[in-house]
């Protein structure tokens, strides 16, 4: 058995997204001791921005006609994809970088979705938890409701596109604390981010017992 | 004088935001013959996915502690962000890739706006025209209303957060005539087309006049 860790901090010091992720591998790991948890950091080791034009153009290309990039650029699609449909379940940790998708996010998703198989539903019924931070405050009625562009993509996506079983949890306000301009969000950061943990360990049992589930993936 | 184009397209040969984009930039270099034309392609030429981060990160180590790769992303960063700052105009030719923002733009974005003068307001003002294209339809009512995640955040970022001077063409249904299962909208793809073309037309005179308008940028 096995579970597929993403992350995608630039600072894996500091990292929200990874605490938060955390408490979603703890609760898989306590009822599945036996699992894999097979990790691929693209905060820190992002994938070359090369990767998914070579593996596009590739495909108006005849075989013999390809270039070295161009077949690296393929192995590489294939060893993504690979990780993605080898996993029992799939764990997410993503943060909101400037109001939008992390470039290294975006990335790695549009290189796996060459894969044909994934684009034929290899990901179907697959269970996902995206654990992602926002550092501002989004919530409605928020002068920022709506800037964030990451969390919306993501779900059309993986529950679009995929079709794959996601459960989302998010925790805002990360950088009160450390912005003095937040201070007076102290107590509903603070009422935010308990909320987020006791989510965080939801999911994660769920993401659990849905593997041990009747008709679950094999 | 000068206008700056950055193109995004992974394949010009083909590329229909490059062909929007054209008859913006033709309606510029008919009014300001003498203008510079400054050309950033991120789409065939990527900047490095690990640049943003480098960047980043140089900013929590003491300018004796850099490593060579933060002070070359810096020192991108700052070309980048000259760029910008030294046009007097700015058109952006970026099509929307698997339902979000283009990997390469988000890049390019967070790299530009790693740079002080950026973050404090350098581009206020500053006329731009966003030429974006949509393989399928978008459109209201239609399957994949809400789908395009990449618009609203160039909008966003442009208009709230540079507070440029943002105006938008849009051309949706690219892929009928590629994708058989989209001939039925055959004739209103001519049409969206046809109307796409002629708003290009009259943002390129508009982007034009803006720069001889009294009080623009100088």
């Amino acid at each position: 058995m096995s579970l597929y860790r993403l992350d995608a901090s630039i600072n894996p010091a500091t990292s929200k997204s990874r605490a938060l992720a955390d408490l979603v591998e703890a609760e898989w790991t306590s009822q599945h001791p036996d699992s894999v948890v097979t990790r691929r950091d693209i905060g820190t080791h992002p994938l070359p921005s090369t990767t998914w034009r070579d593996v596009v153009m590739s495909g108006m290309t005849s075989d013999a006609d390809l270039t070295q990039e161009q077949r690296d650029a393929r192995a590489l699609a294939t060893t993504l994809a690979d990780e993605l449909i080898d996993a029992d379940a799939i764990l997410l940790a993503i943060p909101l970088y400037n109001w939008g998708i992390a470039a290294h996010v975006k990335s790695w998703y549009d290189i796996t979705y060459t894969d044909a198989r994934i684009k034929s539903g290899a990901l179907a019924g697959k269970p996902v938890v995206l654990a992602t931070v926002l550092g501002s405050d989004y919530r409605p009625g928020s002068p920022k409701e709506g800037w964030d562009h990451s969390t919306p993509w993501l779900r059309h996506v993986i529950e679009g596109v995929w079709k794959a079983d996601l459960l989302v949890v998010q925790r805002q306000l990360t950088l009160v604390g450390a912005n003095p301009a937040m201070d007076a969000l102290k107590d509903q950061a603070a009422e935010v981010h308990a909320a987020a943990q006791q989510l965080a360990i939801e999911h994660g049992r769920a993401l659990a017992a849905k593997r041990n589930a009747p008709g679950a993936l094999v």
